[in-house]
């Protein structure tokens, strides 16, 4: 029953600017997520946590480069020098955030995608290895990738693919979305929670040319949530404590409750 | 039916120098498996690649710092930097292999174990994604790494157990093993050939007292051979062009035999 927490791209780096990241950010993301486990140690309570963070200013401009778009169908060509650009730039993105992950004591270690997923009609991704590091108390940290698809192509996984995968297959309790914005937004006002009770109506707004959707997979995002029959968060990861006060399971923005 | 070659650690790097690379061996291996791509590329023939290379001189030392050595037991202390740790180092020693590999134009990709492998009494190894590769003529290239295993520990998993693992789930057909010997060696001999005629009395040679097996796992690697029931050469990866004449399926060294 972990929870899991996904960065943003937009958290930790500037998605205008190749290869830049957000120092600030990361570094104070890193501190706060410490607090939080220095939290539930001074408890004697658990918690067991995956990081999932996106391709930012590494992935997108080196994937853009290998993307041919033709009629709307989107292929990668040239990959056998492009699968390894892609996964270089994301191992180098991965390294930075671990490495100052660590740097505040937090277990993190690294869950490289391209290395074993197939993302076909149906995702082959197996967990038994992130399984074992939860049971030692390690914090797998999972990155978008590049990786093959089963139709002799390639395809991005993205953040918000990996998320819901991970949550119904580990059963998380608590999925954690750290954004650019304050929460699920209909005309400009964060919505307080999102439930049975509205979620139709919620739906309604976020789709069709009515959507206000401005980081893209806000619905996604909700649907996921209660697919899983979960509880979460979509929070702005640019305000300070917001991350700790989230894994604390309580954080200002949008609560989506599933889970009853 | 792919081509399996392993590089021993101390063909490419110094195993008595932290952090060394021997970069003589690593340019020219990589111009031998460009070429050996180019024959058969001209011959209008297929070769299925995977490439295999141990910790070398980059795994060994950072996995040291966390080995505990208590009445013959092995156990990893400090992981919570530890397994990190091992994985940085092998990244940076596998970045720097497929950087060479892909400035010849060889489809390199990373296949990075500690991701996705559990080392119990059973090894989980998915290989999904490495058919996928394979089936679009990537090389991927998998390395010894840091892995759980069943046991709330954790286990070094070696380019000699990877290797068999690999032979026998993607059914290969030709095992090379480029080491720093001639071959298999009885009395400073190298021995021509082994097959069932002979290994019964090669393999009296190699264990017990009698051992003269200077490089390690000679007896596995035969051993491995005949189980997956393939064909395989130990032969001097440090030699002139024997990598690509590996390749070819000739090279002076032992040739094992265990396909008929």
């Amino acid at each position: 029953m972990p929870t899991i927490l996904k960065l943003g791209g937009s958290i930790l780096s500037n998605k205008n600017m190749p290869f830049s990241v957000k120092w600030d950010n990361l570094e104070r993301i890193a501190m706060e997520i410490r607090n939080a486990l220095d939290y539930y140690k001074n408890k004697n309570k658990e918690i067991k946590l995956i990081l999932v963070h996106g391709g930012g200013s590494f992935g997108h401009p080196v994937a853009k480069k290998y993307l041919k778009i033709e009629n709307g169908n989107k292929t990668f060509v040239n990959m056998e020098k492009g699968f390894w650009d892609i996964q270089k730039a994301m191992r180098r993105f991965n390294n930075i955030v671990i490495d100052t992950l660590q740097s505040y004591g937090i277990p993190a270690v690294s869950i490289q995608p391209s290395s074993f997923v197939v993302f076909g009609d149906k995702l082959i991704f197996d967990t038994s290895a992130i399984k074992e590091m939860l049971k030692r108390n390690l914090v797998p940290v999972v990155h978008g990738d590049i990786v093959v698809d089963d139709k002799n192509n390639f395809k991005i996984i993205s953040g918000d693919d990996i998320v819901p995968y991970l949550a119904n297959n580990l059963k998380a309790d608590l999925i954690l979305y750290a954004t650019d914005v304050d929460g699920v937004l209909i005309n400009n006002n964060v919505i307080k929670r999102i439930d049975e009770k509205n979620i139709d109506e919620v739906l309604s707004y976020l789709s069709g040319s009515n959507t206000i959707d401005v980081t893209g997979g806000m619905r996604y995002k909700i649907e996921m949530i209660r697919r899983n029959k979960c509880r979460g968060f979509v929070f702005n990861g640019n305000k300070v404590n917001n991350i700790y006060k989230a894994l604390l399971g309580e954080v200002e923005g949008t609560e989506i409750d599933f889970s009853k």
